[in-house]
């Protein structure tokens, strides 16, 4: 297998543009080629998650093959939902590790805002597993409900997590006001965190990353130049969330990490800094534990400690992140890495500048976190000791799920309100605000229910379900209802049975 | 490099499907991995056109692995329009050529018939050109310009056309009656030819492949199987037909092609037999001239002397073809794929087996005619002598193009009627019948304009373009416009300049 290098590389500003898609993704690719000294790729690869529905026209590999004026060669698209940025760079990866190629052009971008932001909004959602989107979920109330999970299981407050989201926040905007390709340049205090609606509770619009418009691109090639490609990993997961053993965790995130630390022959230790997957605050401290850069259930803290800001131990997107810098989803997974090579080449600002860069990680999150990469580069110098690199992908770690995945006999049945989250942005056609929650049965199987009710719900209460139709509702249960579980659990216990282990009355 | 072999293969049954795409793409995975002595993948490459908009869901590399339940391994999904089932092929050619993978899954599919047609169509119609596609541009339009262009060139007369394609629509009906997979298994006549309806003339509904759903599926591994892939090569082409230098022949093929054959070591006369990218009848000439089986312009001919029927000297589309067999738009790329490896292991009804093949070559179309792949397979036996391969792709052949591609000063301007059609399904919004032609100016400069007047065109004759708002419009030049052209033509042949190459005068 041939090793890959990165040459040329370059984001166009993200923001707001007037240009459309053909034209980001031309004016990134021409400027990376300018700066590459291999300016004659003899492929294309674009990522784009869906110019289809965003820009009304499809053959994007063609049309952009043809604006750049490289007619002939060969141009193929990937995609894998809001990833889409990374898979690309992955693809084009075996086309130069495989031989074939020497040098390929890689771009990947998205052109969003020109949209109604329903519009946009119902495009992002076709990714969201078909059930739970006829249920009302959106990604944000599907982000919502992981945040409250986790503030769940480590028993995290609302005033304290409000105070890890909104640093977390308030640090990528600050990031942003360093780079000046980012879409927001202005810094936020936490005062205006707190002036920032509900989009799904206890998600702010500061929690969320933007719809924007950007392109990225880069040259890899076989010969040598000063950055090499060492890990590349790919994990997948169920799409829908009620089917996944763990809400508070990405196990797609996991997947990919344990390739690519087992590719480069590293471990997460010898990071210098990282670019992570944040399109939604809580998703950073999420990630930051899955990489393995913090304990599970740490990484929160880590945000408190300040370990995760660009003058800290272990920096996480010091380009702003897709909260500040923007979040074109095409695009995100390749400007990551660019960010990456522009901080290890010392070729970003030095107020935005992590300091010495020998390897940095780059983490996508594709839909809901269900097709995820990670991306290691490294220095290409002497200093650098030569890890023991393994040749091939190693085959993912073993995968626990529940055979049990139909829905029969839900109806009517009580379970615990695992997690939920007022939407207040809700899709069309539902009322807002909308209350949404998984609710857990038999200990096992999850179901994503519309509460009958509005009022004050509690995680880990005990809901009854009741079907209309082909969707879920869910109520609070009655005295009579309670009275009668506390003795149907009584009678259990008298006579030795084992409780299930994911009762809320463990 | 390593090499890289076919195992498992598999398409469904195409048709008017009442499965979902999900459920189409996990048939043909599972029962491809059922056939195959590697049912554990380590990746799985989906190729899809527009699921998006299709389907109206998205996700679909994450939506296939997890309905398969092999959750947890990477899944990519590729596009390239028409051709993405070829694509997606190439793709997991370079996973596996580059020994990051052993054995892949690749499986490429559509799900198109629950539409009503004129969606269907427009959302097929998304991969034009956007200016050919404002002047009401469709698929069959400009593949009926194409063939009158063809028939221009050529000197065909109507009548003889009319033979030519009705022997194709006969021959590909006739091959789909014996492929128990194919949509249509009903055999036409030359009479039910000639009673179908004109889609867009010369083309009639027996000339357009079908809207079709279906899947194909087949394993890539680095295995010795009995089959080896040796040739694999794909070429772009402008995305507008008004900027390429010919309408008879397709760059893009020809770039496929010659890589193709390099990279495999051989040429055109070392292959049993093809399937080639019949979207419409009159491209499967077109095709087998690109791909070097018949002299420039002695296709046709070949089709009249019965040489491309399936007890002929070279069989094309023995499957039925896209004509017969269908178009499931993704999925066709591969399932020319899985149709060559059934008949290289004679696993096909003897009736369409079309004798030993120790070589077999599929091509496939993206778009219109702009984003094109050659495939070839080699049975891998003793009784074959090794070609002298090549390692890598070699650059594609020198392109022609012209520089000029501004419409300035268009509007007012004289030209020649290059070719036209009467469309008589035009897209929404269009009034039908709709007369389109390419007109030719200043002897390089093509412009897609609309007739003024309906009424009878003859190709080759001097029209008049005008313009309004973004459209061109042209209208045959009156008699004193025909004068003074005479007039000014006497004038500069007086004064020996030299004549356009390209006038109508030559």
């Amino acid at each position: 297998m041939c090793s890959v290098y990165v040459d040329g590389v370059r984001v166009t500003k993200f923001e707001k543009s007037g240009s459309d898609l053909k034209s980001l993704l031309v004016e990134a690719g021409r400027k990376a080629l300018a700066t590459s000294k291999y300016p004659e790729p003899q492929a294309i690869f674009i990522g784009a998650m869906n110019p289809e529905e965003f820009t009304g026209s499809g053959n994007i590999a063609t049309l952009t093959a043809d604006a750049l004026g490289l007619l002939g060669i060969p141009s193929i698209r990937v995609e894998t939902a809001s990833s889409s940025g990374a898979a690309v760079f992955s693809v084009a990866y075996t086309a130069v590790a495989s031989g074939i190629f020497k040098n390929v052009l890689v771009i990947a971008g998205e052109k969003m805002t020109h949209l109604p932001i329903a519009k946009a909004t119902r495009i992002l959602a076709e990714v969201i597993e078909i059930q739970e989107r006829e249920a009302g979920a959106s990604m944000p109330a599907l982000a919502a409900m992981i945040t409250q999970a986790y503030m769940r299981r480590h028993k995290i407050s609302h005033e304290g997590m409000e105070k890890v989201l909104s640093t977390i926040a308030t640090k990528n905007h600050f990031n942003g006001s360093l780079n000046p390709l980012a879409q927001f340049q202005k810094r936020i205090t936490l005062e205006d965190y707190k002036k920032s609606k509900f989009v799904a509770e206890p998600l702010r619009l500061y929690d969320c990353s933007p719809i924007t418009d950007g392109a990225a691109a880069l040259i890899l090639t076989r010969e040598k130049t000063d950055i090499r490609v060492v890990g590349i990993g790919q994990g997948t997961d169920t799409l829908g969330l009620r089917q996944r053993d763990s809400l508070t965790s990405f196990m797609a995130t996991r997947i990919a990490a344990k390739q690519a630390y087992e590719m480069a022959g590293i471990g997460p230790k010898d990071i210098n800094f990282a670019e992570v997957h944040d399109a939604f605050t809580s998703f950073e401290i999420i990630n930051s534990e899955d990489l393995g850069f913090f304990e599970e259930g740490m990484g929160w803290e880590a945000v408190e400690d300040g370990v995760t800001h660009i003058d800290g131990q272990f920096p996480i997107n010091p380009s702003g992140g897709l909260k500040s810098r923007g979040h074109p989803v095409g695009a995100t997974g390749l400007a990551q890495v660019v960010e990456s090579v522009w901080q290890m080449r010392g070729e970003v600002d030095p107020k935005r500048q992590v300091g010495k860069v020998d390897r940095a990680l780059t983490h996508s999150i594709g839909g809901l976190g269900n097709n995820n990469f990670v991306i290691i580069l490294e220095k290409n110098n002497d200093n650098i000791k030569p890890a023991q690199r393994k040749s091939f992908y190693t085959l993912p770690i073993q995968i626990p799920r529940s055979a049990d995945r139909d829905d029969a006999g839900i109806d009517g049945k009580e379970g615990i309100l695992e997690t939920f989250t007022v939407l207040h942005v809700p899709p069309e056609g539902f009322p807002s605000p909308l209350i949404l929650g998984f609710v857990q049965i038999d200990g096992k199987r999850r179901v994503l229910a519309r509460a009958m009710f509005l009022g004050k719900y509690r995680l880990g209460e005990r809901v009854k379900l009741e079907r209309d139709g082909n969707s879920y509702f869910f109520r609070k249960v009655t005295f009579l209802e309670k009275v009668k579980y506390y003795l149907r659990q009584l009678v259990r216990s008298e006579k030795g049975f084992k409780k299930s282990p994911n009762s809320w009355l463990k």
